[in-house]
């Protein structure tokens, strides 16, 4: 088993999301989808806005890298016009979905919406328009978002991250084994294959 | 053509300056080393050390990484008692042989010595045992690393550095094209490969 860390404003969590269960079937390995908030993280770090807005020379190199990653992977891709998004509610949605079958279909509606749309994803009609037809309530899901166990539940899932070292999305955790990077996701998938085995 | 651009205490360029020959000649790309400091880049985005020294819980992942990423590529590694060592001497040497054939091996064994063999690079002698044995005059190639032409050299290849956007160790130039980290080495050479065709 592999979980899968991600935060709405990545711009590198996007490509991962949008491949990541595909590769994992190929392997046997199932994925838990785990939405986290980097803001808490980054402060305690003493930063106060992306790494990337904060230095401008490794930003103009990431929305290239960007880029070049999408072409290669064969995926659309937009530059935002505006970046970080707020991904609070997003997370909150999809901590709510965490353990249903909506969620990858869920997630991967939201980084469309950003990184291919360039729509705002801190809107909730937007958000909205990503849940899955299949959803029985789609309204129930966005009040589940804004409950006390769901916000409760996605700050502590954030203290996990930070418990297991967490410090950049995407990241992947087998047990206590940390991966940092889409880079890493295939030697992630090859120790949860192993450990499953 | 690609331009490996490599820094000494750079703990991800070891791996790479140990297998980028190989992977070059494998598609006929010729590769130019490029020796040059990060200190005075990180000093610009306001870093008086390195960003894994001053993040710890990215350090700490790195190490791990490195570990990692030395098993599956199956390089010797060790995890130096001191990081980052001064790699300004090794540096110069470095420039003063970029463009010899004695380059790739004396890079390598000055990586060897401070990532599996835990020596200080900094030291004259160490450096002078990592001299390739062809060399015809090792003494002279160490007065050539301390002429005002070697020091300016790299000073102002440090600078072209900058100019291409370079932010951290490895990065691949290919014309005007960046890559960052030794993941990005496939992307480069395939473009390089292209370039040349």
């Amino acid at each position: 088993m592999l979980e899968f860390w991600f935060e709405f404003a990545s711009t590198y969590s996007y490509p991962v999301a949008m491949t990541v269960g595909e590769q994992a079937e190929a392997l046997g390995v199932e994925i838990r989808w785990r939405p986290f908030l980097l803001g808490p993280i980054f402060a305690d770090h003493g930063m106060n806005d992306s790494p990337f807005n904060l230095n401008p020379t490794k930003g103009a190199y990431m929305w290239r890298d960007l880029e070049r990653l999408c072409e290669d992977e064969q995926l659309r891709w937009r530059k935002p016009s505006a970046f970080p998004r707020n991904g609070l509610l997003a997370a909150r949605v999809a901590y709510a979905l965490q353990e249903s079958e909506a969620i990858e279909s869920f997630v991967q509606a939201v980084y469309v919406a950003n990184f291919v749309d360039d729509l705002d994803i801190s809107m909730p009609d937007v958000l909205f328009d990503c849940l899955p037809p299949e959803l029985e309530d789609p309204e129930l899901a966005l009040e589940d978002a804004m409950s006390d166990a769901t916000k409760n539940g996605l700050r502590v899932q954030t203290e996990r991250a930070k418990t297991l070292g967490l410090f950049g999305a995407p990241s992947f955790t087998v047990g206590e084994e940390l991966f940092w990077g889409g880079d890493r996701l295939k030697q992630a998938l090859t120790l949860a294959a192993e450990s499953a085995g």
